[in-house]
Order: structure tokens, then C-alpha cells, then sequence
């Protein structure tokens, strides 16, 4: 069976698109905080005392780019745990290259269709799509393992 | 000290119950797309562009189904964390199926029990037997690490 | 290559750092459950059928609380995700043993702050330095990885 280890080609691929994931998650993190200082608007009464501005819950501005926070995190975490039982299973390299790379583009998609935004059905095909790589992933890996 | 590879039986085993709770844990983000479509209940003005309906923050509908999914991203996400480092530390198969089995069983239970909804402390002790499972694997990982 | 193996030392202080940052993310959930039954507010009828008090979301009591916990899943799990990749790349033990402290430290340093709070810019000091921790293990793992 395949090795969790930089010297498995496929690890090595795996690594590279899960830190590009991980990498594109932390920075709606970043954006986040951009946009209250930007705006000004914050959620503790300790952070209008910091920083100025109005302590707002709910606003648009803050929350679009949280829901698509929100959105990499229902989806990004999961690719990357189902992902190292499934490099695990030593799946053929050049199936697994084309789900990773499947995966991050529409990723990357979906963050440009939530915070532009681009009309639907985009950012919902998008997020279906890398919904589905995580879902055969979990399925190929139920089957590998015991029970 | 035993491999993170599917020639460990344990972590064949991991991947199996890994595999199932982070499966049950994608079915929520498809229900929650399928209440939303169903009821037509959006929070982007983009969605009811393109799929009808109203923008509401907040509909109960939605709601439940997001919490439960939330409740899932608190508990799964750690559980398979933790659990490689602790397959990692070699655990007695017998115990370490045990608390696999009980963390996805009481899993899946909490889903029921917040759909359903069944009275409680049913759903409370369901999310409390995964915690505990995952707590106690966080302990035995810190103990068999290194400062 | 450096293996995931507790025979690795820094996969050694890795399993320890992560297991002490996951386990102080599994007590924002008991702090919620406690702020919760001591203050009587739930987000569900059937909790209150349950065990009485009222129905409120949005309350600062639990929400405060919530808030500290949704940063610890937008900060720590990416953390134990990037940095099992990072291990994998046989960095030097003295800078990684340096980066998972950094890491641990200020995490606990964020909870102190949001949860007594602290004036700003404590909270988002601390808030940046594991946020910075992650980025560079993110950078150094796509350096690493293959296209």
C-alpha cells in the first residue's frame, strides 16, 4: 500500500493542492478582517473600543465573504481528511492528479462566483462539483477500509 | 510504533469509520441545499435571481439543518484529526475499534435526534459520547507526544 | 523524506501540539453547553421542553462564546491540516518545534482575550501570529508539493 510520505508522487501532489486549498481558505480570513476594518463594523463591543466604528451583526458587507468562508470550510477540510485515506489507498496517479486539480479549480470558482458575484447556477455547479470529488473519495476510501 | 497505512489494520479501520462520519457529514450540506431549493428560502439576492423564491436569514427550516451540520464540523472534523495521531501512538485494536464505533454510531444518532427532533437529553447524550470519545483520544495523544 | 511516525520527533512534538490546540477547541464546546444550561438559552423548542429557560438566538452570553469557538475551527484545524504536510517535508526540528509553540501559544492567548475580553489589539494580535504560523507551513508545503 502506498506511503504517507513525500517520496509517493501522489502524496506529493496531494500536498501541493491541499496546501493551495488550505492557503485559499485562510485567506477569507484575511479578507474578513479587511473588510471590517474597512467598514468599520464589528461584532464585539471591546473591537468598536480598539478600532472605531459600530459594533453591527448581520451586515452584508461582512457576510457574504463569511458565507463563502463558511462554504470552504464545509468542503475544503473534508478534501484534505478524506484525501490522505485516499492516497492511502495508492489510487492510480493519473485519476488522483485529476481529482485534486478537479477539486482546487472549482474551489477557486466558487470563490470568485460568491464574492463578484457571478449569476447562478455558477457558484451552485462549482460547489457541486467539488462536493462530488470529496464524496468519491469518501466512497473509494469506505470501501478500502474494515470494517 | 505503528503506520499511518493501510497495512495497519487500525488504520484500516480508521479509514473506514473516518471515511463514514465525514461521508454523513456531506449529506448535510445536500440536505440543506435541498431545503433551501425545496422551500426556496436563499441568503445571496444572486440565488433567488436565478432559483426564485426569497432572501431570509434565519428561516427554522434552514436553520436546523445548519446547525446540525455546524454540530457535525465541531465534532467529525476533530475526531478524524485526533485519531490519526492516536492511530499513530499504536492503540490496542479491540479499544481503538470500540472508540471508533461508538464515536460514529453516537454520530449518527445525534443526526436523528436533530431531524427528527426526538425529545431530549436524547440528542445531548448522543453529542456528548462523541465528544468524549474524541476528548479521550486528544488525552492519550498529548500524554504519548512530546513538549 | 521524513515519515508520519511518532519514531519522527517532530512528528512527535506535531502529535502533542495538536492535540493540546484540538483539545482546548473541544472545551469551547463544553463552555458552550455550560453557558447554555447555567443561562437557560437554546436555539431549539425541544431544548427547552428538555430543560427548560427559553429559545433565543443571538444572545451575547452563548454567541461570545460561539464566536471564540468558530475562530478556533477557522485557525486550528487548518493548522493540524497544513501541518502534517509540513512535517512530511522534514523541516529543521528547531523551526518546527519554534512555529508549533508560536502556534499553540497564541491560540491560547486568543481565547484569554475574547473570553475575559482583553482590550484590542491583543485578541487580533494573537489572532494574526497562529494565522501567520499556518500561512508559512502553507507556503512551504506548496513549495514542496507537486504540481
Amino acid at each position: 500500500m502506498a506511503m504517507l510520505s513525500l517520496d509517493n508522487p501522489t502524496f506529493e501532489r496531494f500536498a501541493f493542492y491541499s496546501g493551495v486549498a488550505i492557503g485559499k481558505t485562510l485567506l477569507m480570513s484575511a479578507l474578513t478582517v479587511r473588510s471590517r476594518l474597512t467598514n468599520k463594523i464589528f461584532s464585539n463591543p471591546e473591537d468598536v473600543a480598539g478600532f472605531g466604528g459600530k459594533e453591527i451583526i448581520g451586515d452584508e458587507r461582512v457576510e457574504r465573504i463569511r458565507r463563502c468562508h463558511q462554504n470552504d470550510i464545509e468542503n475544503v477540510f473534508p478534501f484534505v481528511l478524506v484525501g490522505s485515506f485516499y492516497v492511502a489507498t495508492n489510487p492510480d496517479p493519473w485519476w488522483a492528479a485529476v481529482l485534486f486539480r478537479t477539486f482546487v479549480i472549482s474551489r477557486c470558482l466558487h470563490t470568485v462566483c460568491y464574492l463578484t458575484p457571478v449569476p447562478q447556477p455558477s457558484r451552485f455547479l462549482a460547489c457541486m462539483t467539488g462536493w462530488g470529488v470529496t464524496a468519491v473519495m469518501a466512497a473509494l476510501v469506505i470501501r478500502a477500509g474494515r470494517v
